[in-house]
């Protein structure tokens, strides 16, 4: 038994069993040890992004940690964007890094640099491993790290001699500690407040999906309190049978507009909302200035218990909350494709318990409302505005949760971020229907720049914002990377395309040409 | 004028004229201040580490600094890895990250996160705006730092307002600090070390290609030195004319035979050499343990003012170096394609003055040998050891060097990561032959698990080395990003392919399937 060994038993002992994976050379042993444990689920990325981002989409819906496996610092860099997304969105990831053998480290090899630093700039937690003995306890303290605080990143950094060198055994991962909970006084002034007109509840993590929605949802029907929910959140369950809430809208304007009524904000479960980049002269948080921001929950406290304390404290155990309706729009007859259309064929045909990854950036504006009386389903956001999470956060959605169907809705901009992660549906056979919009360009980067005051703007803007020369042949990429596809020519084509996926089992793509 | 503009003018003023670019909303003054100026050339990569590692190939090939524009921490982390390259090479950067307004960062917004920290775990230099007065001053000094020391990476983090506040004009950039020279007495024991018997004269940087190349090779002739270079570097000249030399090779016992008869080492412009990894009961360092490593002049130092002394001091100004022979192999004629036939075919086609841009990591070991003698060039190697440099590499050597043909060589396992600059390529119309060695999976992983003691491996090791299911097909992946392919079966359709497209402008992609 070798370090290696005993930190993959360790995972297994403690209920981690996926890693998602790009290894390099001073991952040997430790692949070696994954090899020997057929409990293990290994799933190849070819890119280090495609890791983290499915580690992300996994902890979202199984509300559990995976581990990935990283190379020293390049292959921690790669993996960084989506990193961040996993930490803005919650999520419980312990990331394996493969370093150097300890002795080596004083010399300038090709591959040595500064893993614990590029870590700690994105990790809540990060250790190296000192040696192999306590490689096992290393690791258990990551998982541990990970689960801790509703979910964080914990990285690990294995130099190879830790890996290689003689171990022991296992060890079962400590409790992360109880999580904290607000005091009942403020408990209850918060059932006073809100009772008061304007007051508004905004919730976030675990109080935005399932039980936890259904309990802010009573709370705020017990109390007269308008449901907020935020912008860019990790996971939402939407649909019909969620109870109605208000989501704050992307744009500025809309978002101070959609807060003009709000007196007092209770926070459970999420920061206060700001926009999500400032402008010139416009306000960086959008409630009116007399607005109380009471934050009673922060995001790593016990939602749960608060949510429980809270209804309690209001009565709300048999409220019933307003819900939305499900009203599926008939599916469109023919005609060209345009963004409302989308949204309607997908309202129409999205099945039950679907799992929508949504990064349309600027083409979700047109769909999203088109969703909000469909059947039942989760949307994943890209909860820390990195691009490139969707496709790698839907193979990690999958993975967590084999019997459901996940959507991928996603611009092209976005899509050729990670754009590896095709491969590993197809590897993996998930089923995953990836749609594209290709409207060739940043869309967001367009009106971003309208948004900063530049009405025209010339050859190197156009440069910077135009993805269509040449064209992306959204189609003939994903065949590449062995994923079956189809390009929708008018809105029949598109109906038949999703429908034929969403019957089949395996991915497939969609390539729809459309502007925003 | 505005900051962002002055920061423009500023590069400009100082010969910083092209701009590897994947901006976000938070760079769109710094956008609208480049599209003011029709001076500076940008370039669009559809993903942050394409930008980087294009920076650091034209940096290689122009020995001058290029500017990246990236966004906020996540943008960073994806030009992560080929930061790291381009720090191992020794090239110069000027990164601009964007960041939220300073008024804006006490808000937890999705996009924030600790760009200072993942910019400091990987360049030479970081520093903030403070306000929009101060942008032009440090640009200027964000390009000195990066000319500094013979290329560093310098990054400057714009927050939003410091590029839309009002500034005044744009500033020069000081000289960079003279570089340091060994003192005079150590010039001269080194050139008395160097004629005794098993010296070995060990060059980097500068001193790999050009005149540089050629004084060590005088010097090496002078004093009977073996002329040595290591095996990942960042540019060498290659082929007819250059001086003989011995290249280190990867594997370790390789390595250390080829060093067993060196008594001393000095070392210009390089580290002493160490295996790529350290491997259980292996050396980390090759050299016989009785050889003397004498370090005379750093990485950072003056390389060119060293060359000369050591020249001066050996009496090598008209020492005739034993020069590399031009012998082109003939073209192979008929049979299945293997990858002696195909550095066969290179080196009989190549053309004078071609940039081989070498990620073929295994490949690799097959085809060097044959182009020994080809035609004088350059060759660019991934001298971090992070793959995904070569694509990007690609897009910047030949912007840098317009009329010369540039070459991939590069794995399957390596293409994936950086897939995106295929696009670059074809939107800028660059004289890019890439040749993609398919032997669908991580070669380098199957012989490396051999090396440290695993002879048979399972399921999970396999699901992480074998890229074969499903496979990629790389002729429809380069036309799905506008890029020209074709799909070599046998010898013969290599030559044909990899002749046609040396004759024709712009860049084209063959893919050979073929094992090491």
């Amino acid at each position: 038994m070798n370090g290696a060994h005993t930190l993959v038993e360790t995972f297994l002992k403690n209920n981690v069993d996926t890693c998602f994976a790009n290894p390099g050379t001073s991952e040997m042993h430790f692949v070696a040890a994954l090899d020997a444990q057929t409990d293990m689920r290994c799933v190849l990325c070819l890119f280090e992004g495609g890791a983290s981002g499915a580690a992300d989409g996994y902890y979202r819906m199984k509300q559990d940690v995976a581990a990935t496996l990283l190379h020293l610092g390049p292959g921690f860099g790669n993996a960084f964007a989506n990193l961040h997304n996993a930490r803005k969105a919650g999520s419980g990831i312990v990331n394996v890094v493969g370093d150097h053998a300890s002795y080596h480290l004083p010399y300038e090899s090709p591959l040595k640099g500064d893993i614990d630093g590029v870590s700690g700039a994105v990790s809540h937690w990060t250790r190296r491993a000192p040696d192999a003995g306590s490689v096992a306890v290393d690791g258990a303290a990551a998982i541990s790290a990970a689960r801790a605080n509703n979910g964080q990143i914990a990285t690990l950094i294995l130099p190879a001699n830790t890996a290689w060198d003689p171990a022991s055994a296992s060890v079962a991962a400590p409790a992360p500690p109880a999580l904290h909970r607000p005091r009942d006084a403020d408990i209850d002034a918060a059932a006073a407040r809100l009772r008061a007109p304007g007051a508004a509840l905004m919730v976030g993590g675990a109080a935005l999906w399932g039980e936890g929605l259904a309990r802010a949802g009573r709370i705020a029907a017990a109390t007269g309190a308008i449901l907020v929910t935020d912008t860019l959140v990790g996971r939402v369950g939407r649909g019909a049978g969620t109870p109605m809430a208000r989501m704050l809208p992307y744009a500025v304007e809309a978002k101070v507009a959609a807060m003009s009524d709000i007196t007092s904000l209770t926070l459970i479960g999420t920061e206060r909302p700001v926009t999500f980049f400032a402008y010139p002269g416009k306000p960086s948080l959008p409630e009116p200035r007399d607005a109380a921001i009471m934050p009673l929950c922060a995001p790593d406290m016990d939602i749960a218990w608060t949510l429980d304390a809270l209804a309690q404290a209001t009565g709300a155990a048999k409220a019933a909350p307003k819900q939305q309706a499900l009203t599926l729009p008939d599916l469109p007859q023919g005609g060209a494709i345009d963004l409302t259309k989308i949204g309607d064929v997908l309202a129409a045909l999205m099945p039950e318990g679907a799992i929508l990854c949504n990064e349309g950036v600027t083409a979700a504006f047109h769909i999203m409302p088109q969703l909000t009386g469909a059947r039942p389903h989760d949307m994943l956001g890209v909860s820390g505005g990195a691009i490139g999470w969707s496709l790698p956060g839907a193979v990690g959605a999958a993975i967590a949760c084999p019997d459901r169907r996940v959507i991928v809705f996603v611009g092209d901009g976005s899509a050729m971020y990670n754009i590896q992660a095709l491969w590993t549906m197809a590897r993996e056979s998930l089923d995953i229907t990836v749609i594209v919009v290709a409207n060739r360009g940043y869309q967001i980067l367009r009106d971003e720049l309208v948004n900063v005051g530049v009405e025209r703007y010339g050859a190197n803007a156009q440069a910077m914002f135009d993805v269509d020369n040449p064209l992306l042949d959204w189609a003939g990429l994903a065949r590449g990377h062995g994923v079956p596809s189809h390009r929708a020519e008018g809105i029949d084509g598109f109906t038949k395309a999703l429908g034929q996926s969403l019957a089949e089992p395996g991915p497939a793509l969609i390539e729809v040409v459309c502007p925003d």
